[in-house]
Order: C-alpha cells, then structure tokens, then sequence
C-alpha cells in the first residue's frame, strides 16, 4: 500500500484539456469522470463530432468501477455510447443528468441495460477505492454537482462546469458549506481541479436570473410569433422562458426531435415546471395566432441541418417545418462555440433578410455563461484551500490564466500543474509529481461511428477542398501507346474558363506530343506533371491531378477477327 | 437637368453592405469611393480574397471621373489593381493612403502610372458633376477621411470607417467643426452613409490611447524579446509600439514583407516617427540581448502562412525567420476577425506550448475597436443632422441595429433605407426611393488572380472535403466484357480500413459478378452505385465515388499478330 499511489489522467479531447473524460486511480480502482463530446471547428470537414481516445483505458475496463457524471450537458455526456461499447461500468449520476443519460441509450438493446445508480447532492457513494460524496453547483442546467474525491492518498475536488450563481433559477444556490467543509477536515484538501473556460473574464458571471427581463421585454414587445433558439440541453432557460411566456399569456411548442425529448423528461422529473394548458405541439401552435405563442428550437450554434438553420435557408437537410414571416421574433438564447460565429451570424441575417427581427447578445442580454470568472475562481480557490491545484476544462491559453489567478490567492507556482492531455499526475504521500504520458488525443466520429480518420487524412481533405481535382482519361492504343482518341477532363471545386476548350485543346497537344515521343518511364506520371502544369501556367491553379490510361484495343484485332 | 438623380449604388462584397466599394452617380458622371477587398472566412477553401462585383462599372469605365479613398486599410484599398485593370481612373487619396496604394502598384508598370492625386484633409475637389470636401475623422491609422460629396441633388456625407477619438496617437482629432458646418450650410445634408460595424457595442469605443498603458506594463515585465502582431497597415499601433519600446530602452524592428515595405513608406511620409538608431533589421534583432528587442511582425488573425504562424508551426509555407524561445513575450495587438478566431486561438496555444507568455484581449487590453459605438453613432447622426439615413459597412444585422440607433435620435423609419449590395437608392428633387437592382455580388481571387470560381464550385469543394474521394479503375476485356484483372482503388480524404484488403475484396466480387451478369445501359454508372453502396454500408462513408473502367485489348489481337 506504501507504494500505492494516486493517478489523475485528463483523457483526450481536441484542444480542450480535462474536459470531456478523466480518469481517477488508486491502486487497483479506476474511476472515470464524466464521457463527453466536442462538436468540431469548422475545419474538419465531415466529421460529425469528436470523443477523447481513451485507448489508456482499453485494456483496463476490468478495473473500472464507475462512472461519475458531474452534468448533464453534451460535452460531458454525449460520447457515453462509445465508453460504454468498451467500459461498461456502471454509471452514477443525478436525476436530470440521468435522465439525458437514458434519452441518449434508450436506442440500443444492450447498453441500456447497464446500471445507472441515482445519486442525489450531498450524497457520499463509495466506489472502489473512491468514496465520491456530490456537492451541489450551479451551472447553467440543474443537478449539476463538483466532486470531491476521497482516496487513501486524500481528498481531490473536481468542480465539473459551474458558477457561483446566488440567485438560480431552480432557487438552489451552490452548497458552499460542502465545498468549505473539507478544508477544516483531515488533512485538508489536497487538489483542487477546476473548471478554467472563462479563466480570462475578468469579475464576475452573471446570474441566469438576469437574462429574464430581456426575454420579458423581448416577448412583450413581439408583434407575433417568438422563437427562441437553444441548446437542447440547457433546461434551465427552457424553464426561464416557459415562465416569461406564461406571464405574458403565450403557450410553449417545442420543436426538434432532442428538444422535445429532453423537455419531456425534464417535465416528468419536475425539472421543466410547466402547465398542461401551456405545453403544446408544433402543430397546434402554428394554428394559434402568432402573439400567443413560443417555439422553442435548436440551431442556436446556426448548424445548418437544425431547425433555425433550415428556417432560415442555409440549405440543411430536412423540409423546414414552418417559414419565418414577418413579423415573427427570434431570440438566439446562447453564445456561439468558437469557430460557429460565422454560421451564426450567417443565420441572423438570413432570418433578418426573412423579416425577422433577431436578438442576439450583444444586442439583447439574451444569453449570459454558465462558466466561473475570474472573481468566482479566486473564491473557489478560497473556498477549498487546497495544497494542489490543476486548471481544467480549458484550452492551454485559459490553464495557464487559471493559473495566474491560482498564484494571485496565494498557491506557490511548484504546487500548480498546467498539462495537458495524456499528463499522468501522480499523488504519492502527498507528494505530487508528473509521471508519464500516455494517449491522450482525440478520435474521429462520422456517420455515427468511430472512424479512423487520421489529421493526415483531413490535411487531404482540406487540401482538395483548396485546390479542387482535375481528372483526365487519356485513351491510348495498347498497340502504338499513341494517343487514340479525344481526352476526357472532369473537373470538381472549380471550372474551365469558357467550357474548356482552350485548356483541354492545348492539353491534347501536349499529351499527343509527349506519347508520340514514345517516353521512357512511368506515362502515368510524366502526363500528371504535364496537366499540373498546364494548369498552373494557363489557369494559375493547383488542382489534385489523377490521369487515366485507357488502352484501346488495336485495330489490328478488328481486321485479324475480319480476316480470320 | 429636372429629370436628373443622384444615384448611389453600394457594389458587391461579402456580407458587409457597402463596404468595399461604392459607386456616385449623377447625370453622366461616376464617382467611386474605395475599392477593398475582403478576407475569406475559412469555410471558402482556396480562395485568396474577395473583390466586389462591380461589372455594373464594366461598360461605364469612361464616365468614372475619379476614385477617392477614405483610408488605406486593405478592405477599403485592397482590390485597387482589379478595379483600375478595367477603370484606369485617377484617384484622390491624403498622403498616408497614397503611400499605401503607391505601394500597391508598384509592381505594375501599366497601374503605377495612373495618377494618384494628393489631397489633404480640409481640402475640396472637383470631381465632375461632384465636389468632394475630405474631413479628417480619427481611426486606427492616421489620414483617414469622411466625405462630404456635393451635387446638384444636395450633400452626401460619407463616413468611410470612424471612431472619434478624442485622444488619437497622432494627435489629430476628428474635424468636428467640418463635419457639423454642413448642418447649417444650404438645404443642409441630403443623406449621411455612416460605418454600422458597431453598431451593437454599446456606448463609447476607447481611444487607441488607452492601450499603451497595457504595452508598456507588458514590455517592462518582459524578461526577453517581445513580438507584437498587428495588421501591416496598422500604422498608428506600429508608432504606438515603438514610443513604448524607445522609453523602455527597446530597438525595434519589423519582420515581413508588407509590414517592412508599409513601415517604411509611413515613415518616409513622417508618419511613423523613430529615430535611426532605433530601427533595426531582425538580423540585427536576433544578434542583440533579448531584453533589447521589440519585433513587430504579421499574424495576428493566426494565418499559418504569416511570420507568427510560421513561428507557432502552423505548418505554414516558408521558412522560419527564427524559433520562439521560453521567455519570449508575444503581444497580440489585434481582435480576431470573425472565422479567424479558431486560427488565433491554436496559434495562441502552440505559442504557449514553445514557452512564451502570450498577451491579447481580454488578458491584457493590447487592442481596441477602430470602429465607433452606439453612443459615437449617434453623436455622428445628431452632428449631421441629415434628412435621410443609409447605414453602410456592416452585415445586415449591424444595419438594421444602427438603423435603431437612427431611429432613437428622431429620423423616421421611411427616412432611413437599410439596403443590401447592388440596390440602387435614388435622389430625385429631395425625395429618395430605392431604384432598380444591379449586380453587387462578389468576385473570387485564387493564385492572385480573378478566378471564375461560382458559389456551386465553392459547394463542390466543401463537399469534396466532406465526403471524401474513392476512385476505382475497372480493367474490362474488350472483347467479352468482363472483369479483366484486379482492381484498383484510390481514395483521398479517408483511409480504408486495415489496408483496405477487406473491401477491396468486396467491391471486385460485386463488380465481376455485374460485368458478368453483361449488364444493359451504363456500365461505369452501375458500377459507380455498387461502389457508392458498398461504401455506405461497410464504411459507413458516402465518398465521391468515380469508376473508370480501363478496356485490356482482347488476346485475340496478341494471338493474332503471332498467327500473321
């Protein structure tokens, strides 16, 4: 046991660090928190969404005595499907957060067969060597809970996603007295590990309670129709904007297949408090007059293939299940993800140019951040005390800020790791130390499923999406290796000036010229420098270039079969 | 001369309204005001930048009595060698932005000889039908102007882009007086064009003053060199900049080619004042003590290809000029553009992880706005005083916001036109009207030059970078058909798995057996379904599937030539 050491391993994740999946080890036990996902910037073409490579953990999953889910948001639940297929440990997660958890593998026969345990906040569960005790936060989606940790090595408080919002709109602040509590205990706290998102926003977050009179206002003043468009898991505007509607007398539809589904069971939890009377289906709503009513969809990040997305034209799949008229209000409810603004701001004026009118922060305080800043991060820091401190949830640039704030409130630089995925950091009698590295990147998820889609291969696909293709199928006689007939070129990603013929003229020539030369060497390969040539000289541009030879069989052989 | 109208006409650009370009137009006469470019958002793979369609001008190059520029920023100066390619028109630009465009053309020995004429702030030309008087407004370089354009029809006034400043680095606030005389001047102003970028920032934009104290504190906690990345033609931050490092003992030096060429114009023309020994080459940089140097180079919106991105390994093109060490201090004296903001960040990361501190806003305010907000837009409307509105330079939702804006200060709704590009707004007799509609779309610019490029190539392109490519070449027996030999699969863009062995095998089984079946119709089409199956449902993938199918010359024909 002297020997025995704590392991803390921020898993995978794509700039990010700590922050979809981690893993927690003491001996023979290993504990994992939270299995999230990362939607990907929009310079990775096709790919559907990103999950941390945990391949540490492979050849472990025997040793995996639980997953612990601090909230139920995406990036920190939606990859539970691929965890499971290779862990599947037993779950434990807070009502709401439950529930996200079942939406999500009601789909398959045999995953949803594995426990999920109930936990409550204030609740202590030993799991292995672990006993997990959850302590209430705020954030911006009830039942969030921080974690604190207890091995034989001490005690570690994880945060998860939260603020320090005093006046929530589910009327339960966080449980300071929790987290203040372990300092006094024991041996106190012996690392802290927190949310670092907002590490460079100065003051204080504020309250999702502040975003209400802006919905009020908005609402009030909408000559018809109000859409308001979220994430599908950020329940606790869905609640906030049930409420402002049902005040100024409009009935709530809400629209998109993950929409409903989580309002559903947020309802049925109690945790979407909202009437019979005022619940109503798209259908109905749309035969409502339009001052009576509020949708609720999803598109907030402007993606296409969502329900705002198509509302406003922007070509995603899927028929549009209304049209915007004037008139109509739309409230965009959320701020967008880094490398989604473009998109967002794409769909405002298109809803714009629709007779729309739109409000979006900064123009309405519509949206505030579910994330701690700087000032809420000091008093965390505070409040746990601890001897250790190790930012998360991040990119490098917010840790490193966290950091400095770690050091403002008093930690020696020495007691602060920065690291980022894949960083082993090792607790051993209360020593800390920064042990191997092992994987700690990302994997790719297109079509649903894991794909072995390497950075290599997305360098190709951004390099033919720049440069385009150029094919040509160049028939040549099996018997002279002569031309033998017109070339065929297809371009994709760009055009021949004037239909071609031109450049697919002067390429005729030089092909011809260049087969009756007879050429020594690989035919292939002298045409394709021959093309990529052509084209840089006449076009000035660089396509991909694959030439086809198509030997055409000798017309020796029609006259032999004549004769014959 | 009754039936006359002035006619303006904001031409093409992307989003923006009436940024780039701008056409006057009254009786015979055509006054263009700019001619920028814009830079791509990232989901545009290959393209270069961004000129305004102004093929409206096309066959009205004789009636163009002048180009005038409100300032050299690239998005107002940028696409100057296009538009005199087809309108060799004079142009009328104040010291600084002449620089700038000389800079521009020098390399066209046809452009370069177009006469740029010097005009000063305060001055009024004569410019055909129009008299344009060029007021000095502050901004984030020096010598930028409004416009004050009179016709027969009445005074337009021009913003171009403004914030009022009331303490500029070069000392020169905005001509207040200039811009207010026309109030009471005659009939007044007819209608003010005025910059929306910020029309959503509420109260004032900062003065470009209120930064130095965030460089100075940065550089003198900067234990070794300092990089500070701006926009080449930010000349006022270039002069802040080294104000800043001669107090604090620093040598400055410029790296990159636009950043050398334009530093040493502005200071040929006095507008970047520092003293010889002050300025030096990175050569001579890199041989002084650390602690001695300021370098100012490109990079600020993370372009891979810029000196900062290169020195974060982005993998950019071109060499590095030097490695980024622990103990560097890199300053980010920028906001990322919309769609740049994702490169900013990776480059601010993979600075950190080669050791340096990185500083940029909101960690230290290191850049402000050059763009007025809300409270400096209505100041400018209560200056004014125009009878009629017409917000430019923004993307509709900024319009339509400082149309509010507009609105508040007393100008009624049908007073004020929020247009899009190529809308003709017509003034007859006083009284405006939206006339007929001209192209105002965009042109693309590859490989430097105006390439044919249509929105439907740019899709194919995103498409290719989704899907991906698979090509397969099919031998096929000429004589009877059938599959002659193994296939041969290519693909770009994804991997197949292990090797491919697996699918491969599959695919050649399916195709054999189709060739067999001597299938009717379209061969190469069938094929290309089975394959674009096949993929889906081994690979879960929907690649960009091409069959080729390579005819083998019959043995006959061998058999034959031996027989003879």
């Amino acid at each position: 046991m002297g020997d025995t050491a704590l392991r803390i391993i921020p898993l995978g994740g794509l700039g990010e660090i700590g922050k979809n999946m981690m893993a927690y080890e003491y001996g023979d036990d290993i504990l994992i928190v939270d299995t999230g996902l990362m939607f990907p910037p929009n310079d990775l073409p096709g790919i559907d969404y990103i999950i941390p490579d945990f391949q540490y953990l492979y050849d472990k999953a025997h040793r995996v005595r639980g997953i612990v889910y601090t909230h139920g948001h995406e990036d920190h639940t939606g990859a539970v499907r691929h965890v499971l297929e290779r862990i599947p440990a037993p779950m434990y997660a807070t009502p709401l957060t439950k529930g996200l958890l079942e939406v999500k593998l009601k789909g398959d026969k045999v995953l949803r067969n594995i426990p999920i345990h109930e936990v409550k906040a204030g609740q202590r569960v030993r799991i292995g060597a672990f006993t997990v005790e959850f302590i209430h936060v705020t954030h911006s989606i009830p039942d969030a809970v921080a974690l604190a940790i207890s091995s034989p090595e001490g005690v570690v408080i994880h945060t998860g996603d939260y603020k320090f919002d005093q006046t929530p709109i589910d009327g339960k602040p966080t449980d300071f007295a929790a987290l203040a509590s372990y300092a006094r205990r024991g041996k106190g706290v012996l690392a802290l590990l927190a949310d670092s998102t907002n590490a460079d926003k100065p003051g204080w977050t504020p309250s999702e309670r502040v975003i209400t009179p802006a919905l009020e206002a908005a609402m009030r003043e909408a000559p018809g129709r109000v859409l308001v468009a979220t994430f599908a898991s950020l329940i606790s505007r869905m609640q906030q904007v049930a409420e402002v509607a049902l005040r100024l007398g409009r009935k709530i539809a809400f629209v998109g297949t993950s929409m409903v589904e989580n309002a559903r069971m947020a309802r049925k939890l109690g945790y979407l408090r909202i009437p019979d009377e005022a619940w109503i289906t798209l259908e109905e709503a749309l035969n409502l007059p339009p001052q009576e009513v509020v949708l609720m969809v999803t598109g907030s990040q402007g993606e296409p293939s969502s329900i705002l997305g198509r509302l406003a034209g922007l070509g995603g799949r899927g028929r549009r299940p209304f049209n915007i008229e004037a008139g109509d209000t739309v409230i965009i409810a959320a701020h967008p993800i880094p490398g989604n603004a473009e998109n967002v701001y794409r769909t405002i004026n298109r809803l714009i140019q629709r007779g729309a009118q739109v409000l979006y922060d900064p123009v309405a305080q519509v949206h505030v951040s579910g994330h701690a800043s700087q000032e809420e991060m000091k008093l965390m820091l505070n409040l746990v005390q601890p001897r250790y401190f190790i930012p998360i949830h991040g990119e490098l640039r917010h840790l490193v800020q966290h950091a400095r704030l770690a050091q403002q409130v008093g930690i020696p630089k020495d007691r602060i790791a920065v690291v980022e995925n894949g960083q082993v950091i090792e607790f051993r009698n209360g020593q800390m130390r920064l042990a191997e590295r092992v994987p700690g990147s990302w994997v790719f998820v297109e079509g649903g499923v894991v794909s072995e889609t390497s950075i290599r291969d997305i360098w190709d696909r951004q390099d033919l999406a720049r440069r385009g293709l150029l094919l040509v199928e160049v028939p040549v006689s099996a018997a002279t290796g002569r031309l033998a007939g017109p070339i065929e070129v297809i371009t994709r990603g760009f055009s021949l000036p004037d239909g071609g013929e031109e450049f697919i003229g002067l390429l005729r020539k030089r092909i011809k010229r260049t087969l009756a030369k007879g050429s020594s060497g690989d035919v292939e390969k002298t045409l394709t420098s021959i093309t990529q040539n052509l084209a840089y000289n006449e076009l000035r541009r660089r396509p991909i270039v694959l030439v086809f030879l198509k030997p055409q069989s000798p017309i020796e052989a029609g006259n032999c079969e004549q004769g014959a």
